[in-house]
């Protein structure tokens, strides 16, 4: 089977070339594929495979050639994520299957998404939705937050630059319940100075939803961003985000909310479908 | 730059065929393959080289033919590896480079190391030293433990089933620093009924050394199988032990210790060695 691996801000996926959705996809064989030790290791799959080959992309498609068929390392599907639109995009451009200058709409289970190629690569998300004010608790202290929606829910609280540097965050913060029902990704700010052509700069950390702190998380610099813009009394602007695995830019609108990052393919390879499910672990 | 990847018993290695000894590697280079999201992602390299083209190997290798250039994740260098013996050895047999149904000896740094092929593979590794009785605290409680040297340091502690179970690793258990100035590797123990054809056997976990808790750990079964002989009154035999990442058989006489297993290669590819080393995060 053939795979390659990229990253974009060090989310990492395994790509599974499969124009013709001709793969038995399962998730117990995404899951091995993205065992880390005994697979490839990644945080997901994405399957490349023609929005006309795929029954759930071939309605929604209205033209789009590709659909974005991701899966998380734990087998379970997933509608849409930032980074991995970003190395999708990237895998694409390098097979020769759209142009590396040009843009293209991306089908995914959350519908079309506007790409636009370039030495970095830029994704059109789920406009941000600010609406309310709630905390975080983490070994004890307590952190004002404010509510976001980017298509999945977000805290985002604003933390001074020690307090970032030296947060923990090996354990899940609380949250209140009855505002976050399913659940929130919480991300921790502090402002800086906006690089030249920006308006505004935050440096965050995130802990997802299900995975703990993680290295990036596209939604999450969308939420921060759209926070830092309201606090500042801007209903657009440029937001510079540097996360612990690399910088993402957000620009905002009332009506649209683009990120740009880089995303990067790294190997290209033959993996043994029947090799990384033997030898499963007799001690549990 | 052409690459493999494969583990033995959840310990993986990116394997790096290099018969001739040309390819340039460096510590960077070595730690930005085994990123576990910007590059392939490993415990550490193997570089498959010939003796005769490498100079560390030149000298000690009596007239065996291949060298085991053993690196950590890090870009460290390491002298053995049980588990990355194996991983090397299949890498061989699979690439027609001996007799996968045959013996051979395989240079290491720590010295000539003889290899027995099958469906498991037989390395041989340093014969174990019991010396002292020691102890080991986590978390409030002790646990009295038995000092081996395999080549490297190691404290077998024996508990029941349900403390192995319950044992907390996340931070490196207390020893006493006048008997480990080094630092050790610790295991946990728990002995249960011997599968047909062992003697002995044992469930473990291991915290290594600079590492914290593994799936895998060759010289830390090669211990525990040295102290469950020697507490049985044996002086040699045959003691299965399972770990986390999976079955290993340890054969020990007085004069030799043979470690048995699985090891497999799940995939080969192609690396874009500058793919994998830009992209560095902006965060810190």
């Amino acid at each position: 089977m053939r795979f390659a691996k990229g990253h974009g801000t060090g989310n990492d996926f395994v790509i599974l070339p499969d124009p013709d959705g001709t793969l038995p996809l399962t998730p117990a064989l995404v899951a091995a594929l993205c065992d880390r030790r005994r697979g490839i290791g990644a945080d997901g799959v994405l399957r490349v495979v023609r929005s006309a080959a795929h029954p759930e992309a071939e309605a929604s498609a209205a033209g789009a050639e590709w659909f974005m068929d991701y899966w998380n390392a734990d087998g379970s599907q997933s509608e849409m994520c930032g980074n991995g639109v970003r190395v999708y995009a990237r895998y694409l451009a390098e097979a020769g299957l759209v142009d590396p200058e040009g843009s293209f709409d991306l089908v995914t289970r959350a519908g079309v998404v506007p790409v636009t190629m370039g030495e970095e690569i830029t994704a059109g998300m789920p406009v941000p939705r600010v609406y309310v004010q709630s905390e975080a608790d983490s070994f004890g202290a307590s952190f004002i937050g404010t509510a976001v929606d980017v298509g999945n829910p977000h805290l985002v609280c604003a933390v001074d630059e020690p307090t970032l540097e030296g947060l923990d965050l090996t354990r899940a913060p609380a949250v209140d319940p009855l505002i976050f029902p399913a659940g929130v990704n919480i991300e921790f700010a502090a402002a800086g100075p906006a690089p030249t052509g920006s308006d505004l700069y935050r440096r965050m950390r995130v802990y997802e939803r299900g995975s703990g702190e993680t290295q990036s998380c596209g939604s999450g610099a969308c939420a921060v961003a759209a926070v830092a813009l309201y606090h500042a009394g801007l209903d657009s602007g440029v937001v510079v985000i540097d996360l612990p695995g690399g910088r993402l830019t957000v620009t905002s609108t009332p009506t649209e909310c683009l990120l740009r990052g880089p995303a990067v393919v790294v190997a290209h390879g033959d993996v043994d479908a029947q090799a990384i499910r033997q030898l499963a672990p007799t001690y549990s």
